[in-house]
């Protein structure tokens, strides 16, 4: 089952709810654009990838809800869902990159008339496109992982930020699809999961894939990375990336850059694993990535052994990505191949590969 | 109240159970030294100095609770309870400190008789050198503050990690003993608190403190500080130490290398507060430490808004500890003022030092 996926015999569009897993499994659906674009805040749905392509089955949605009967007047409306779904998570690239792929594609009916261009069939294309972008995350998340998976050797253990397996992406995933293929090659390999405060992605859903997988594991809390590193005791580093800029800087989730330090301390490499949809070519550097900053009760809704762990009343911030500098990354892993530094020069080259 | 004390009247050693809080406030009585050995390895009480006192108590309830009727019986028995006290936690030095120095002062009745050497006589000696114990580390953690208040500027976004207040001392403090102070001159700070995983002693002790002298903090997840140094939030860092190489190594709870890599990539000064008795100067480098691994379940144990957050059955590794090379470090904050680079050459002067 898919991550995220249209139910052609309901005609809803319908999603694994992330937040409970691992202890249920249920998969939600979704009749309209606004509550997908809630669900997308409240991360029902989390990674760059599988928010793309929600984004998309949310404008199919959007479509389908509008009661419009002119061609134009169901393009504004498309315009306006897509609007209130961009504004869902800021850091996401993939969400504008989504949006702006169907919308541009509308385009070119917006002043047609005639058969193809009928308000139904433009609902029908929108949804056409949606699932288009799902079918190539999926084929794009394959080519990544087999270009990945010639960095991990036989016997590499491999710290892993956050979860970007087959949840995070419409299926298969990112780092962890390299991580996962190399597993499949036959590849003797143990992971490292930073269980990634505040929501805690990688103890939850990360192991819980690996589990699936079969592939062994141990959960550390971030701060054990640079030790683990330090005493030589890992051999690469692969996370992805939510927005990565035109020179090679990396946003991901919050605490990338921490342990890109480490990894870049111990000269061990430290790989992105990024769609070329991800890559921003109209941001010259990271420092130009807005940075959702979440609620704090995120950081202070624990609990440890049943006790809450917070005194009450307590203050906290909650940045959900941080910034890795281009001088930290070893490679950039793209479904186009591996890019190398110099980033800024070796970047266009691979964005522009067909 | 201080953390650790002798109660005269019980002839009771207490403490305050530091499992408990924020949530609950409770002192704990006991009366024999295999319980105090369990407790500091269940972290009833934590805290390089704390341990240290807690060490010397322990004895002093060994000497009470043993039977003999010899001063060589009874010494042999205080060097049993020694080994038994030392074994409870492996990485804090002045567990081995304390009990070296109460046995080491014991020494010289090992061969004496009469009055001043009766068993007696030597079960209060034991007792009254743990009282000094914890009466000298009050002293030196006050030098300490007042040493380091001098690096803090009216102001300044300082990050603290883990708890080094009060709790972790028989009072005051060491890093946060030298917040307090700068905030008892009357300098505005603000304290970023990292929850410090696994235990959260950060979310759960220092913002407990803070909230008690009113100094205002956010808690912060450990992997966030990365993104508040890199974008000039923060003006210092301060840290405790367990065990301090004589050449400037600092070994510190788990995530301390971490973030000391993260303040030197951002040029922003980064200081351990370390009385001397935690500087080992037996130990060439940090390598040498011995880095306590603890239960998976104290990373596991883990609930997020009230749902267990790992697969039930996952794996994980506990370090409790690791070593940030004296290369970043600013400078050391003693009871005898701050060592800089090089610390080879400067530390001996500062341990020696009256």
């Amino acid at each position: 089952m898919r991550t995220v996926f249209w139910d052609y015999d309901t005609n809803e569009f319908k999603m694994i709810d992330q937040r409970q897993l691992p202890g249920t499994f249920e998969v939600l659906a979704y009749r309209d654009h606004k509550t997908v674009a809630q669900a997308i805040t409240d991360m029902v749905v989390r990674g760059a990838p599988a928010i793309g392509a929600t984004a998309g089955f949310g404008l199919a949605l959007a479509g389908f809800e509008s009661a419009s009967t002119s061609t134009s007047s169901l393009l504004t409306d498309l315009k306006a869902a897509s609007v209130t779904l961009k504004a869902a998570r800021p850091t996401a690239v993939n969400l504008t990159w989504a949006l702006d792929r169907i919308m541009g594609f509308l385009s070119q009916w917006e002043s047609a008339d005639g058969e193809g261009a009928t308000p139904d069939a433009i609902r029908q294309k929108v949804l056409e496109e949606a699932q288009r972008i799902a079918d190539e995350d999926v084929e794009i998340n394959k080519r990544m992982a087999e270009h990945g998976a010639t960095l991990i050797d036989d016997g590499d253990t491999v710290i892993h930020h956050c979860n970007t397996g087959s949840l995070a992406a419409v299926d298969w995933g990112t780092a962890l699809g390299v991580i996962h293929t190399a597993w499949e090659q036959g590849k003797k390999i143990h992971v490292l999961v930073d269980e990634t405060r505040p929501r805690l992605q990688g103890a939850r859903l990360t192991a819980w894939e690996l589990e699936q997988y079969g592939i062994p594991y141990d959960i550390i809390s971030d701060n054990m990375a640079g030790h683990f590193l330090k005493t030589g005791q890992v051999q690469k580093c692969f996370v992805g990336s939510d927005r990565t800029a035109a020179n090679g800087d990396v946003a991901n989730k919050i605490g990338t850059y921490m342990l890109a330090l480490a990894a870049h301390d111990n000269d061990v490499p430290f790989y992105p694993v990024v769609p070329t949809s991800t890559i921003d070519m109209a941001l010259a550097h990271g420092g130009l990535i807005p940075i959702e900053e979440r609620d704090p009760e995120e950081v202070l809704g624990l609990q440890f052994q049943g006790e809450q762990v917070a005194p009450e009343g307590a203050s906290a911030r909650n940045v959900a990505f941080d910034v890795t500098p281009a001088r930290l990354v070893t490679g950039i892993v793209t479904e186009n191949g591996i890019v190398y530094p110099p980033f800024d020069v070796n970047i266009p080259k691979f964005v522009n590969k067909q």
